[in-house]
């Protein structure tokens, strides 16, 4: 049993032409007709409705018994029992980390990446390693409806040669750390060289756009953040980094101890956010990656600056790192988005799985049944990614004009019975405030993931 | 693609019989040669070896190599690239209320049973509702791997139809609630009587043991859960209750707040896992069901106690009822098993993605992530659950004289890459300390569930 289809980017990528007219009816490359289309630019739900695309694009979207007046498909895809959603936005993960899948599980952080991680990247991580990892991540990320993913790593060059190769929409990171990297650079100027020729050499792929990506305030200096600073705004793309993951790296900070490895590289005795903020990086273009520990008025701060959180749960909680504030967070209007992070903290690269447990651990945090509601997390889990990437006027959601980056969900299956198709059990007659099945909970807290 | 081949209960039921012998050699049933055997009555993985069947039961666990030399397999069944594992246990569900999935979604826990669940209840549900919901529920469970559940639910005369139709094994509980329910009875006296008509009409059928199954301290009153010890002791059966699931629960029942639809039906001011106590039903045969809120003194009742816990991650955190203490209960010597809930507060009955998230939440929670490695997540999902349901005797791991309840775990696919059959990664010359993939960690963290 399939349940996903991948229609996205994949194969309807390319730049528009204009359509043909022929006599009041214009030819277009696809209808496609699901019993479903979920835009999640508004919390509609469209039944027995048409996505029009042509040329890569959606220009259409139209009740289904309508499209013959005004269109003519060369193809038609019909889709019934399936829900039409954009595809899934990985908004942080670190694709070649794959190769390290599992190799080691159950120890703490710090731990994690002295002992294990950091030694296996230093003397295995070479252009192949990248080209091979990021593809097979790709093939995963593509079993589970992730048309668009935000990456950081090195080799950026490596990683785009597997995006062009599979058709994927990604934003590569132009990388940064404050120490030499095995068999990649030297430091954060070699760093910079690279990725900006990396960039360059890439620039006209239209799948593929760019961040400047820092490791994290304790692997980088306040120089190399003002730096980072620079190049984002030279180049118009975002920041990416890791922030407050731990609640070490928050406390020690503050406290100005920089003998502990948590603590940022700054003279300043404040938190890695209140940092960020002195050096004019939290701004709309900052990606802030888990903000696990966060203040009423670090939230405050990053809702003003429109900055956009990537909140990774599978991550968080494996590694032990607590639990972001999420509600508060979307409560003040900050942009959340969702990652899977790296394989070798999750371990899959699986959105839909993120997905659910970002609704459902939103909850519990927040002492709340009622917040992260399922059409809100499907939200996150798209149009939030592409919004923190920059790039939500041609991606994450089912809007005229965007690129036809859509995925369908079959909504069949013993797991998903009783199907929305069905008529309500929960008849009119019934005293009941919520009536029915809802194709978004099918989704959200329901539907398998990666097959 | 498909995951996960059931090789359990429901291929190999029935009750043994002795072995033919001939010249030396013993012929059995069955051969089963998997890459890997994880039994989980130890922490041991096997590589190359076999389990012998017969008749329904392991015979022998052995390596492959000696197999020809002792017996001869009627069939032989090779699993490579796949590991042999227990069936999950399910050690919490209302398996008809698949029937009500997604019917309602991110509300309250009181008002989603007092608006929505309780009044759809007792309307609709009937001996058709439960048969055909647990013949639904069983599927999706059988598919994703499940072998043994612990249900409470109304008409279990029906789900026991259900039950031997399919082969899979379950406890079923003679269920009580001090209220009458719809078209089912008038309350405790009644739902006695047909509960224990049920039991002895399926007393004979060997996958079916029972409970007595009554619903929460806040629904039962201290005369009914008398009754219910009674009961208990006489069939000697295990005790399944819903307790302590939110904080009002033990909050009022602690200072006799009456007036709340959450604080226990008894006059004592003390917790109603203390009531439990007092009422001397907190026992080695009680199975409690969520214990979300807990001091440390009531966790070492239940420690000394021998109680079970069964943990119920994704329905605790969906109704923003807490994180239960995994960890600590476990250090203190509690049994804790995984239930997935019933499928309107889950809102799947996929045990592995419930391992899974008891595995990493309870790091976060614990705030260790060296806690509920991999292989104790595994045991929780089958071993811990046949514990609690007083039958590991019979099933929850691969161990010689047990039913062959088994499932083998495909390990290839793009998620599970690199695969445990590939050599170390990290090769023995990484001054690593944990070196090398492990099918354990593959199955918790990365396997796909249901398909």
């Amino acid at each position: 049993m399939s349940c996903i289809s991948l229609l996205g980017s994949v194969v309807w990528g390319g730049t528009g032409s204009v359509p043909e007219v022929k006599e009041g009816i214009t030819e277009v490359d696809e209808v496609v007709l699901p019993s479903w289309v979920i835009p999640v630019d508004t919390d509609k739900v469209l039944s027995d409705h048409a996505v029009i695309v042509d040329a890569g694009r959606i220009v259409d979207v139209m009740p289904a018994d309508k499209v013959a007046t005004q269109y003519s498909g060369r193809k038609t895809t019909s889709l019934p029992g399936k829900a039409l959603i954009p595809g899934f936005v990985n908004a942080h993960t670190h694709t070649p980390m794959v190769l390290l899948r599992g190799v080691s599980d159950d120890i703490r952080l710090r731990q994690w990446l002295e002992t294990v991680i950091w030694p296996l990247e230093h003397n295995f991580v070479d252009e192949e390693f990248v080209r091979e990892g990021a593809e097979l991540a790709i093939l995963e990320m593509i079993l589970g409806g992730v048309t668009t993913f935000n990456d950081m790593y090195w080799f950026p060059e490596s990683l785009c040669e597997a995006i062009v190769k599979s058709g994927i929409r990604a934003a590569v990171g132009i990388i940064t750390i404050d120490f030499p990297f095995g068999k990649y650079g030297t430091g954060p100027d070699d760093y910079f060289s690279k990725g900006k020729a990396a960039r360059e050499k890439f620039l006209n792929e239209p799948n593929i756009s760019w961040t400047v990506s820092a490791h994290a305030p304790f692997t980088c200096s306040d120089a190399s953040l003002e730096k980072v600073r620079d190049l984002s705004n030279e180049l118009n793309c975002p920041v990416h980094i890791h922030v407050h993951e731990t609640e070490e790296e928050r406390v020690d900070s503050i406290a100005g101890n920089r003998s502990s490895m948590s603590c940022h590289q700054s003279d300043e005795k404040c938190s890695p956010v209140a940092n960020l903020r002195r050096l004019k990086l939290l701004n709309e273009r900052l990606i802030a990656v888990h903000m696990v520990w966060l203040s009423d008025e670090e939230i405050s701060w990053c809702a003003e600056a429109k900055a956009s959180v990537v909140h990774c749960p599978t991550s968080n909680l494996k590694l032990a790192s607590g639990f972001c504030r999420v509600s508060d967070l979307m409560k003040a209007g900050v942009n959340v988005a969702l990652g899977t992070d790296g394989a070798s903290s999750n371990n899959t690269l699986d959105l839909m799985a993120e997905m659910k447990l970002a609704a459902i651990l939103a909850k519990a945090v927040g002492k709340d049944a009622e917040v992260v509601p399922a059409i809100t997390a499907l939200r996150m889990a798209t149009l939030n990614g592409a919004k923190a990437l920059g790039i939500s006027k041609v991606t994450g959601s089912i809007t005229v004009g965007k690129d036809a980056d859509m995925i369908a969900i079959d909504l069949s299956g013993p797991s998903l019975w009783p199907s929305p198709t069905l008529p309500n059990a929960a008849s009119p007659s019934m005293s009941c405030p919520i009536a029915g099945f809802d194709p978004v909970s099918h989704i959200v807290y329901a539907a398998p993931g990666i097959k």
